[in-house]
């Protein structure tokens, strides 16, 4: 049911890895379910939604536990429009400049937006009554990774201050239908603004800590290591963690390489900052970043949704590289060079995008 | 009283604007009141505390006005830890690329790190019922600026979100001692993460409105121009406006061109992210970036703190350069160019911070 699609790019079979063309994401800000990229560390867990619970425990005055119907009847419904991010969108390009062994060679396609419905964490974090003393909470997942010695379930923390943060979802929906068990049936965590790996699917346990997450995929990896660094999980607590997505853009249409009739070719693509940032420029330039113009800002649907950016570009006969940056509204701009985004794990790469386009005599 | 001090940079003395020589923040996280940058657009207002009065408006359910005591008296004091950074510090480094004439040429001492004690911004506005379609708060000063014509009070607004967020205060204290006039006595507005222009001097009206302000100071100006704009400050809305602060650093000790003796030689400076963002790594270079160590990073004392960093150099017998690029927990690191960052106006310059040394024989 949830099996290879064949518009995907599906990097990885088992555990399941795949993001569509970038085209595919062009044309609607709402990204289709079945267009959505997928990232996964284990089998994905087919969970029956009348067995379902989720405990609450740690650093809280009540500890508890919730079947999905008692969850959804306890609190408020409550939906957020927000894009999820792989950590390693865009590796490919850092693939340019060095090898990346063993990490998916991910494109710029893994990133969509969606909307998300299900009943806010602050609410169910306060009803348990967080104590002071929590700085993190920690969110686990059902399945199981066997990328770890003994396999290890899925998870992930975040601050205590985004915790309680109104757009944080305990969710069974997206796009108005319920959750696909390969995004996370029946209730996955959503943290917009974050790398998806916070966005825990399949979760059945939520921890207050006073501290982050010892779990392998906060310690040990998705970490922003030193390039120098080894580039194996090795030492627990080396580099330091990620959590919020910097301002990133690339392009959706044409594809990179494409044949186009020389003349005016319009150009589109998405651009997106996480946290308390919006987009606020897109620049393109074709002339390797001496200079640029603007790009018309599409629809900004949510805080915590991409924009989508068009603009057109006169391609010469010939070969021509057509070069995008982002700024956000804290006059953040995305960096040059993909050397010097590169590190040994191949994540959060926001250089500059680049595709070339071929144009040919109309 | 608060005139030139032997001590400073004056870079014009009506309205008084100063920064200190960049050692003189190194070596305590707290800046001392007069080692504090000073940016004003106007005369320094000379106001008596017991005549000043907070008149809260606009979309909140009970306008009110508050006397200093009132203020005081209604609402829990609350301190915090947080850095001032003007929009315009490091412009120097922008007129190595291209002149921005009638601007001052600031240094990297224009940001700095103090105490302040006032009342949550929240408090105030939630007493007063700040009403749902309020998406903008606005301060207003009491300084007149003679940079618009006809002269304009001072003001600025932030969005609502930060408005309700804990850490923005209206202060009367500084460092434990009352605020100095220069600073904004009696009362001024606090915004840790955005640039010092939000955080109103001598603030004497709060406005609650559906929409950022028209003050000149953010509708005309402190807006990031693209490069091809005019510089003067002439279509109303052009641009975008500035706010949240981006990652940024630069280096403290020893100074830009000091001569040194060959050898190991200990470089510290400072690193801050404005927002959701803390400084989460700071890299070193002395062959222009291609190749980097990383800083120590020193105490992090808030959320709004800078941090300070060190390492040590070896200088050889000649002239070295020294870069340096700070990373924040979103993985956005500074941009390599200032020729990159060069704007009409010269804010917001975050690229990397460079200074030479020239080693001498020992």
């Amino acid at each position: 049911m949830w099996g290879k699609r064949h518009d995907m790019i599906v990097h990885e079979v088992e555990p399941f890895n795949s993001e569509p063309p970038r085209g595919a994401l062009a044309g609607q800000l709402l990204t289709p379910v079945d267009t959505f990229y997928t990232r996964n560390h284990g089998k994905v867990p087919e969970l029956d939604p009348a067995e379902w619970s989720l405990r609450v425990d740690g650093l809280v005055e009540r500890p508890v536990t919730f079947s999905l119907s008692a969850l959804r009847r306890r609190f408020p419904e409550h939906s957020e429009i927000a894009v999820l991010q792989c950590a390693g969108n865009r590796r490919a390009d850092l693939l340019k400049v060095a090898d990346i062994p063993g990490e998916a060679p991910w494109g710029p396609a893994a990133t969509a937006n969606a909307r998300w419905t299900g009943v806010r964490l602050a609410d169910v974090l306060r009803d348990a009554g967080l104590l002071p003393e929590a700085t993190h909470v920690e969110f686990v997942g059902a399945d199981v990774s066997p990328e770890v010695d003994p396999p290890e379930l899925f998870g992930g923390s975040i601050p205590r201050r985004k915790a309680l943060a109104d757009e944080v979802l305990l969710a069974w929906a997206m796009n108005d239908e319920p959750l696909a068990p390969v995004h996370g049936a029946p209730v996955r965590v959503v943290v917009p603004g974050y790398i998806g790996a916070r966005s825990v699917k399949w979760v059945n346990r939520i921890t207050a800590l006073a501290h982050s997450s010892h779990n392998f995929f906060q310690a040990r990896t998705y970490r922003m290591l030193p390039p120098q660094a080894e580039r194996s999980a090795g030492r627990r607590g080396e580099g330091f963690e990620l959590g919020l997505i910097a301002v990133n853009s690339d392009v959706l249409e044409p594809d990179d390489g494409s044949r186009v009739t020389a003349g005016p070719v319009r150009v589109t693509g998405y651009a997106f900052a996480g946290g308390d940032r919006t987009i606020a420029r897109v620049d393109v330039s074709t002339d390797g970043g001496r200079s640029w113009w603007q790009a018309e800002l599409g629809e900004q649907l949510s805080q915590w949704s991409w924009r989508h950016w068009s603009t057109t570009v006169e391609v010469p006969v010939g070969s021509v590289e057509v070069v995008v940056r982002a700024w956000d509204s804290s006059a953040a701009v995305q960096p040059e060079s993909a050397a010097g985004a590169w590190n040994p794990k191949g994540y959060a790469n926001n250089s500059w995008a680049r595709i070339t386009l071929d144009g040919v005599a109309g």
